[in-house]
């Protein structure tokens, strides 16, 4: 790994005497190590040192940036919690950029439960939202691992996904209104909080998941739901994803959206979560080739879940469709099932070099891929391990195979482009997605260019050349240099 | 209401010979019985003769027209089943506008029941896809009393919305994939059957809800949901708006996304609709001045709603917030009640002169926006009479008041701009909406630009600019004419 001085002089001159008139000297950050925590990633390969970093404290603020950089000719990146995956919130070179870090604005400033909305600010971190809602007596139901440091602002520039997607929707479906500073230095106020609204284009959806290549978002209006008031959590042991999907379709069928997670899990993410986590429990007394965790919820109290979860599983029994399987009878057992699923990206990451891959494919074709991808990955990659597990109900696959056992992980991770293709080929053939929940930002993203037929790419063109004409907004992301 | 003839020789030349030899004689439509069903709206003003009308009958004969169209340097206008509310679907001047109607690409292209997906064209009829999709043992939740005539293309092109959305969403949540025919010719196929999909912008959110101006969807993959087995009904009696958005709380509390429906109906809408529609009930004993109509449905096979609606209905009676209610106890009994709701609109057009509005606002604001806007309307027009329901779950009411007895129509209706005015200025000052489910059309494009902040309105001028240049499609809706 590369280690960068962050203490050297940052861009000094005009830029920096404009932003520090406007933002005061809390705005401008020059810790060296508060720094380094804002450009370091997990792919050291991004780790470059920006021109000046700003943390702005209001949506005024943020328009006094963008039209200083505007003006001056300089880029700029916006960032949340820096947890995303594929770099989209990090200065792609080095000493060409600001970034503005929206940490500071972290305010609720309402939440109206008759309507059940939140207005937050974009710098506000996922679990303190959900802490708010929650002591109002409301969800919010995005979950995802990075809860604790990731921010409203990066959940809606990558439109996250997460486990309970499957029955609340991406971060996408969760968002009522926008704040966004546009790349003209004008506000743009679209903090509505309506159900429905059809008086003009919608504008919301052309920023979230553009991961601040259009705009930058400083607040949002976000839905609440209803707090669920009874669960129940099962876990069954099966011989195949077939089986796994026949099992997916029972429950949905039986509890509708009061189905809120269905994971998929292969036998070889228990072994290596039990192996690299502590107090990782193996979940049924005999080993299955793969299994799946489900979660039921509703807004009732004190609801039998087990008795029709455990009618359920009973006709998949008798249908030869589980071979297995145990239903949580305390919050601790849940507890626990649900540890082994959350253990298994950090078991991965010790394990060894992998290949990581966020697919989608129509619900219906994840056995498909899952076995023709293994099928053509053996081929290619000798002693190649599957390694697949996560959002079976909604078609997104986290698909890591695992290295050889004993081979270099040089030579492996120097053949990570030729995997990268021959998974994204089986999951494109079959109507997929190259990134489901992750996004693109500078990790896929000439596999994007490559994948995306020319007529998706124009119209992409064609929104950010009407958005954002100089290029002001994270050049580079998503969509290649600009103009190409 | 004017008469025009529509057997006049439509746009010959040039432009009929070259869409006759890529259409073929069917492709044209020269009917005038058939023009007119096409051209006639509930606002005779908004009658205009078409250049030629058109019926392709691909996605190809759709582009081929397009091309031609944009050769020639004419405009076109796309159309469903001509049931909009705003003149979205009309051509807006005489011989000015090739009219292409989509009803001839009605197949259901295909359904996929572990995906819960559904590919249809364009042209489908609302109902006919509803029935299909019951008969594979799914629901396709939209719900509009159009849905006999209107289509597919319709409600994406409006983001219909209807008495489901509650818990469904509008049209936006129940469409995740499009294929569209762009302004330049191009085919954009974004027929996915994702239920998560990062790779680059959303850019089906742009065309749906875009009125035909942005480009012509030709086919949509549609989200289906499970099918509810048990549903229940009630219907109670209150003393004003505030009480049913406290019952309203107390039943999404409860129920969660198991409550599809929450209308609030005024007691005027109730005489109304027994005054002119036959076989109408008065619901309750006594008469109450508003009344809520909830609707419970679960994927549970016989569950037992009567009983924890009764609950419900029990603590809000001791909490003083409902008077009398019923709980229907049959099929039969739950027919009858929605019967009465649906027999307002209809009912209404036979009473007499109404200011009709579709407005939202969150829905907090629901009974202040009933309250202000009905004090302020009784100030100008003395003797108006309220006329209020619709979706109270939703935040978004038909306000519809009534003329005063006795006054000539032709007095009220040329004072409509003057009433929009006074009720949309109170909705806008709340927070919300001046046209929730309708559209813009031609109908609210005055107003529209009139509330709409220049930043909305010049984002939405560049969207209209990047992807529709030359102005071809459907000019002079939502937006004025371009360039302007």
């Amino acid at each position: 790994m590369k280690m960068k001085s962050h203490s050297g002089p940052q861009g000094g001159g005009p830029l920096r005497d404009q932003m520090l008139a406007v933002l005061g000297p809390r705005g401008i950050v020059d810790d060296p190590l508060q720094i380094e925590s804002m450009t370091k990633s997990w792919r050291d390969s991004w780790e470059s040192i920006p021109l000046l970093v700003v943390q702005p404290q209001s949506a005024e603020e943020v328009q006094a940036v963008v039209r200083i950089c505007a003006a001056l000719g300089v880029s700029l990146v916006a960032q949340g919690g820096n947890t995303g995956l594929t770099g989209a919130g990090l200065p792609s070179a080095d000493r060409n950029e600001v970034l503005l870090s929206l940490r500071r604005m972290n305010r609720t400033r309402s939440i109206d439960l008759d309507s059940d909305t939140m207005v937050v600010e974009a710098g506000c971190i996922l679990e303190d939202v959900r802490n708010a809602a929650r002591a109002a007596g409301r969800l919010f139901p995005l979950l995802l691992g990075a809860q604790g440091s990731c921010t409203i602002g990066g959940n809606i520039a990558t439109n996250a996904g997460g486990i309970n997607a499957l029955r609340y929707g991406p971060m996408r479906d969760l968002v009522m209104g926008l704040e966004v500073v546009l790349a003209d230095g004008r506000l743009w106020d679209g903090l509505k909080s309506l159900r429905k609204d059809n008086a003009g284009y919608d504008l919301k959806h052309l920023f979230i998941g553009s991961e601040g290549t259009l705009g930058i978002v400083t607040a949002a209006v976000l839905k609440l739901s209803t707090l669920p008031r009874s669960s129940g959590t099962a876990l069954v042991g099966l011989d195949n994803p077939e089986a796994g999907l026949a099992w997916f379709r029972r429950l949905r069928t039986r509890f509708s959206e009061q189905l809120t997670a269905c994971e998929l899990i292969e036998r070889v993410c228990i072994d290596t979560a039990r192996k690299h986590i502590p107090n990782v429990v193996d979940p049924l007394d005999g080993r299955y080739p793969w299994y799946v965790l489900a979660e039921i919820a509703t807004a009732e109290e004190r609801a039998d879940l087990e008795g029709p979860i455990g009618e359920a599983f009973a006709a998949a029994l008798d249908a030869g469709e589980v071979s297995d399987g145990v239903i949580a009878s305390s919050i601790t057992q849940s507890n626990e099932l649900w540890r082994l699923r959350e253990a298994i990206p950090d078991a991965q990451r010790q394990e060894g070099v992998s290949f990581k891959h966020d697919i989608s494919v129509p619900v219906s074709k994840v056995p498909e891929f899952i076995r023709v991808a293994n099928e053509k990955l053996s081929a290619a990659f000798p002693g190649i391990r599957s390694f697949a597990f996560g959002h079976l109900g909604d078609g997104n696959i986290h698909f890591n195979p695992l290295q050889a056992a004993g081979e270099a992980a040089s030579l492996w991770k120097s053949r990570l482009d030729e995997a990268n293709r021959i998974t994204h080929d089986v999951a494109v053939a079959l109507g997929g997605s190259i990134t489901a929940e992750h996004g693109v930002g500078l990790l896929r993203r000439e596999e994007l260019s490559f994948y995306k037929p020319s007529v998706d790419l124009d119209l992409m063109r064609s929104l950010k050349r009407a958005l954002d004409p100089y290029n002001l907004f994270n050049p580079g992301k998503v969509l290649s240099k600009w103009p190409t």
